[in-house]
């Protein structure tokens, strides 16, 4: 008997039978006597039919007149799933945001939870019901509808979690867990059955686009035990959670990369304190993110600075940078579009060495030229050319050993 | 400068195109320096898209959870609307039933407005914005969505109306005003330029079915005038009012009529006190609605007792009323499905004899033989063969001098 929390996502939800489905399951977990608190996107495909149907009005609608839009979305597969639940004799009741207090701040489109009111929740459930909940939205002070971003209602849920004191929030979407890498650029790819926090925040930030990121820092900071399952099929999928002591973990959970990546180098500034600020300031100014910064100091006294873009700002990067290199004396601005980034990521690298230089050997021996490298506590990333991806990875995969059938602990 | 409040029906507020439309004319108003509330329905057929989804689910769906799946529909064209008007300049809100606690009883899909609190529209009012409010919905004191029932929007308006103590309410629908009788079976039929809340009413429950009969009910209740207008052409539509004084009124302001009627006559019962709640007891404790009623004592010291139901309710009455016979040694019962009902109604009648016999003497010039009348003191029903219908009316409105064209007063 245990509090649980679980979320499906617009794919999960997205027609009548697949609704009956999530009923069927919800009712299965109610029978082995959990508490049960279910959190619902909208049905796939309504949220983005919401947003053209804004855009007809105006290109740029009204922020505060959009989420009051959207908010419909989930309002419609909450009641139906309540319907449903209580058409197959199990007692249920749907809520939205507002309804059970999810206290946001005022920034429509992508408001901020600040508190969770459960009182509501904790009652009907305490009478046995089943408790179903709009994801994505919420309401400010004032009573204003809010909707928390894309991929919000993840973080719906794990919030409610943390809120109520949940065992364990599972959250359903169409893949059965998260992968050692992206299994369409590696056959062999498996299933990883645990992965802390912090290497699942290396993954998601570095593309492995399973879970929306702030729910996994969310349900890190309030430690609140994730599961990554598939709606479509059974099994245990993977649970995110924080390094048990005494559990040896494996050097390397995963190997993550990104493609939408450019870098751009200025070459030959004069070395002097405050380079590196004069040249990204501008850049930051212009609300681009910047990723990997390298530094290299040459013979000649002048150093080289290289930093990495999303691949779209790239041209806006080579006009900024361009503007800022004549002031600074530089000899030379050069972008490239075509680099790409691969991460090793694993906890158990801060207590390994030699796993930065077996990664540079693997991929010296396939012949491919390490651009840039980058490191953390727990994340070796390098920048190679874009054509030596695929072939990268699946080398990396298998000389680490996460090839499908082999045991890596 | 007044405080109006609009209501636009589906129809009105059916695509973007209209939206825009509906716009245009709030926006006019605003700029006359008029304090502004807008209550809108559903888009046209998007409420019955919302059931028969729920039906998917399940025939009888659960009513919190389809008043919780309907509340999206006046949701979904606020937001329209309130965007369309900031894209135009003009400063507007939206707001849910709930947001602006249009308190109701928990009657989920026909709940009764308890209490409105128009604070929040008041106060933003105030700051010069116009007021958009989901019509139809409201919520309980627990907090849960409620529905008001078909035509509920109305409701809404008038309610609203009267809690801000708005000057004006119009209702903004696909007919220009109410006529004389239904321009479909008498081409000649006149738009009336006013009515009282008591005719309105009369028409109303007779099957002329501009406004909902609940919010007729409310605006005399609370004295708000009232004025039923076109959406698509301009002028100047129907004022529902109160008598004033001073003012000559026509004597017929319109002719209602029924179609959906049928009558059944038990004969030849023993004449004795009780009879009549004898054989209607049975009949309402079945959840069935009587009209007229109309009792004659024969010479034989037998009554005859016929009475009026809904069609639909025809063949349910003869059962019951077969039953009651035997028990109360009635000679015969006999049912009529094929017959309507015809009704003048007009205020002016109350100071002015003779109505009743012009209308039975133009009847009988054309040969129709009437079956029942029922009077009250601004309305005279009468029960003809259905075949007759257009005819009567026809020979009526113009006896009366309601046609296009004519002077009345």
């Amino acid at each position: 008997m245990a509090l649980i929390v679980q979320k499906y996502g617009g794919t999960s939800v997205g027609d009548v039978d697949r609704i009956r489905n999530v009923a069927e399951r919800v009712i299965r977990y109610r029978q082995q006597g959990h508490d049960m608190v279910v959190v619902l996107s909208a049905m796939s495909g309504e949220t983005n039919r919401l947003i053209a149907l804004a855009k007809a009005v105006n290109p740029e609608p009204d922020l505060r007149e959009l989420d009051m839009l959207l908010n419909t979305g989930e309002q419609t597969t909450i009641a139906l799933l309540a319907m449903m639940l209580k058409s197959k004799g199990c007692d249920a009741l749907s809520f939205t945001g507002a309804q059970v207090q999810i206290l946001t701040d005022n920034a429509h489109g992508k408001a901020r939870i600040l508190n969770i009111t459960g009182e509501r929740i904790r009652s009907e459930m305490a009478q046995g019901r089943v408790i179903v909940v709009a994801g994505f939205q919420g309401v400010d002070a004032q009573g204003n509808l809010t909707t928390l971003g894309r991929g919000g209602s993840d973080t719906t849920a794990v919030a409610l979690a943390a809120a109520l004191g949940a065992d364990e929030c599972q959250i359903y979407t169409d893949v059965d867990g998260v992968y050692t890498t992206d299994p369409r650029v590696v056959p062999e790819a498996r299933r990883l059955d645990r992965i802390t926090f912090e290497e699942m925040l290396e993954m998601a930030s570095l593309g492995s686009k399973v879970l929306q990121i702030r729910s996994v820092e969310f349900a890190g900071k309030y430690n609140v035990p994730l599961r990554v399952l598939s709606s479509f099929e059974e099994g245990e999928g993977t649970l995110i959670t924080y390094e048990e002591d005494g559990v040896e973990e494996p050097l390397i959970s995963g190997i993550a990369f990104n493609r939408d990546e450019a870098k751009v180098t200025v070459s030959g500034v004069p070395d002097q304190p405050g380079i590196a600020s004069q040249i990204l300031g501008p850049v930051s100014a212009a609300n681009i993110e910047v990723d990997m910064i390298v530094q290299n100091i040459g013979e000649d006294g002048t150093t080289d600075l290289t930093f990495t873009v999303h691949r779209n700002d790239h041209d806006k990067v080579m006009g900024i940078v361009n503007a800022v290199a004549k002031t600074i004396n530089a000899k030379d601005v050069k972008g490239d579009r075509k680099i790409v980034k691969i991460s090793l990521v694993g906890v158990g690298m801060r207590s390994h060495a030699g796993i930065a230089s077996k990664m540079f050997r693997v991929l010296a021996e396939e012949g491919i030229n390490i651009r840039m490298i980058s490191t953390s506590e727990i994340k070796i990333s390098v920048v190679v050319d874009e054509k030596y991806l695929e072939l990268g990875v699946r080398a990396l995969h298998t000389a680490f050993e996460l090839d499908e059938g082999v045991n890596i602990n």
